[in-house]
């Protein structure tokens, strides 16, 4: 099978970036529908990594080195969340 | 859910490429590694289109539209299953 690991880095971190930014920014929501415009933009916006795997063979370290480190998902992340944030869709 | 569209593009036209190159390229390897391993480096060179989406609600022509028609995916397939010929990895 393929898999593409911004989209595992991004779901690995989308709650914990959301977590962060809403503490800072009261009324940010949080439902299903804006986490998923906000991680299909971020991943929009990120370079595609897909790799041929098992399943079961993906570890959460091996993601944020095969994507260039969790530093650019969190910016990708906080870019989309703004960006949702200013045009929800819910 | 999310769903990168440039991903169903490339399994939607992985069999049908792969074919025909495989009719005028004799010896060209069609297993499922190789065939994994074009379609992760064809993804790795084509613009993801991720989107929101309920299940069942993905249809092949909106699939094109939105990747910016079949050309592209062809052109990305095509490259890379010459590169996968030149270093496979089965």
């Amino acid at each position: 099978m393929i898999i593409n690991y911004s989209e595992l880095a991004v779901k690995e971190l989308i709650n914990e970036v959301l977590q962060a930014y809403a503490s800072q920014n009261p009324g940010t929501c949080k439902c299903e529908r804006c986490k998923n415009d906000i991680m299909a933009l971020a991943l929009n916006n990120l370079p595609p990594k897909y790799v041929v795997t098992d399943i079961g063979r993906v570890y959460t370290k091996a993601v944020f080195d095969q994507v260039g480190g969790k530093a650019q998902v969190i910016a990708a992340l906080t870019s989309a969340i703004q960006r949702v944030r200013q045009h929800p869709r819910h």
